[in-house]
């Protein structure tokens, strides 16, 4: 009784998760986090019209939703000023850059992205047997200039950049991207991450034609607008690439209740500005914090702030564990220099009242520790 | 400006989705049906507990979901005497089903299934480049031997059967199923897809050791549960295989909302034999209402009867349109001889009453074609 037999891919791949969740880390501390900051989930909240929309739409959750999620796409066609067929919705932008990953890539085929760049992406690039070629961060940004260079030597299939930046918070202009795009080479497909674009100063949305065939940007409905558990985010691009997700997307896979909270969320535009305020506003106090604390924080663009605590990787490390013992839930990114840093996201007051009670101890904490 | 390059196999796939949603009909139509009785969905919706779970949780969807979907895999491990390692939970068994054709289909790989058997696996199969074999029906069932025959000859990755059957509604007995495991050739994994098993007799569920590595099931909370729109399916089998999911599937794909109202639903097992009682009774009143048409009901045990309307496909297919231009959405199956049925999914007394009403004037219709 041999069992199943995995593909050669599947075998040689590593058991690895992109991400563990809080949830993992409270069931083994035995008991929840005080403060939920470091999946840059948004604890203002949906919209309150999202939030009925959702709790009506649980009555009629006994019907699948519409597999071609025809409303959510003409709205989303509305707003971005192209046609339904210039949109495909799925399972976040997580579920679309596990779609998109398996549309173009066979093993051995080249990736561009940035050393420290969203995880999740390089780990659908591994499942279809990509190979990943990383370039630098240039400071605290995402270097636009060097993914280029990089991918005239390796001719990927695809290169990544999100903009707002993840995890630093950084942001380049639109029109920079804009100028990426035009400089993608044959045969390569820009993945532009915009998750986080809608908290962002006007003018970082890349003024792209939708139907520009050599990028694809990805927006959410888990950032500005406080949906994470719906799982709801959308690609934008040219239709031949977009219709192709059809061949092998989950196509009843969007939820009723989250297509409804989608369109409710989308139509409230003046929850969107509120959002964008109060998170103005949890960015400075974040800040604000920080610098109590001998420490920086790094501009956003963002529901986040990247906070420098002045040394290397370990002492970050030091500084989160001691904020989790205190009971605070925060990431930081994965490689140097990066890791410098701590990764904090917006949140409601009561959440920032007790990341300020929590640092001072944790940064105490960690410089007590024994030097290595 | 070439554009994204698609893998060989995505280039050569046909554009084509599984199923049509009752949606793009109704859009088509410009207006909605007035039953909607085609999906196999259950219009007798989810359990009171699950709606008030999910509502509530619609506050709380800033979180992502779990992602190892922790409580939820307790208490089904709990149900099946099993343990949490023993499964897994994704968007709907369609999801799964296409994890699983990932993990173990390479392009060539041959998959044995039944001629007319669920189109989103073959998707799903045709997706990773699979190979599809097929046996016949035998009768209005599912052959586990005529599968075990040909899996014996062709050496598949996979075998696929669903027990009871959709879109029959038959169903072999739980023994007869374990009897087929046991027959299950090295190197090959059966695949039984038990997402009807809630609602047929006693006996059905077949007697498996989880820990069995030559077969996963495959169980949804979209029809004896009510909650298709939710997309929860879950499988069981042999924990390495099960790990093995972690390697590719989207891990916050499932929904915080979803999983509240999974959990409430597992809960409530009131419900879920009330369910069964009025899903009883529904297959009794649309087997009389089929007699009363001169139409033979198939025994069924499910949530859906198949209904032997007495000639071809295309008689079949005529009296499906016409019901549609009635208001009433059914489906049919795909291939002869399964062809000479319709498929009417339970639901309340309403649809019930809305389809008497319409069924013998479609059957009129239809005998008013002109012969071909």
């Amino acid at each position: 009784m041999t069992g199943p037999r995995f593909t050669p891919l599947i075998a040689a791949l590593p058991s690895s998760v992109p991400f563990v969740g809080p949830e993992t880390q409270e069931r083994a501390m035995g008991h929840a986090f005080a403060a939920r900051l470091g999946a840059n989930e948004n604890g203002f909240g949906p919209s309150p019209r999202a939030i009925a929309a959702m709790a009506a739409a649980a009555g009629e959750v006994w019907k699948y939703g519409d597999p071609e999620n025809f409303e959510l796409k003409s709205a989303l066609a509305r707003l971005h000023g192209c046609r339904p067929e210039n949109i495909v919705v799925g399972e976040g932008i997580d579920g679309l850059l596990g779609y998109l990953a398996r549309l173009v890539l066979a093993p051995g085929d080249a990736v561009v992205t940035s050393e420290g760049a969203y995880p999740t992406f390089n780990f659908h690039v591994a499942g279809c047997g990509g190979v990943l070629h990383k370039v630098p961060y240039a400071g605290d940004f995402e270097d636009p200039e060097a993914l280029i260079a990089r991918a005239r030597a390796v001719a990927p299939k695809l290169i990544y950049i999100a903009n707002p930046d993840n995890p630093m918070g950084s942001a380049h202009s639109g029109a920079r991207l804009a100028a990426m795009v035009d400089q993608v080479p044959d045969g390569s497909l820009l993945i532009l991450d915009e998750a986080y674009v809608e908290l962002a100063p006007e003018g970082t949305a890349a003024p792209v034609d939708p139907d520009d065939r050599r990028v694809i940007r990805m927006r959410t409905f888990s950032k500005a607008h406080g949906m994470a558990g719906a799982r709801v985010g959308y690609a934008i691009g040219a239709a031949p690439l977009i219709a192709a997700f059809d061949k092998i997307r989950n196509h009843f896979g969007m939820g009723r209740i989250a297509q409804a909270g989608a369109l409710a969320a989308l139509a409230d535009t003046t929850w969107l500005a509120y959002m964008r305020r109060l998170i103005g506003a949890s960015r400075d106090r974040i800040g604000q914090i920080a610098r109590d604390n001998g420490l920086v924080p790094l501009p956003s663009a963002t529901n986040f702030v990247a906070v420098d605590c002045g040394a290397d990787g370990a002492f970050a490390r030091a500084v989160l564990q001691a904020l989790a013992a205190e009971g605070i839930f925060v990431r930081m990114p994965g490689v140097a220099p990066l890791d410098r840093c701590i990764r904090i996201s917006c949140g409601p007051e009561p959440e920032m009242a007790a990341l300020a009670a929590a640092l001072p101890r944790a940064v105490a904490a960690a410089r007590d520790l024994p030097p290595r």
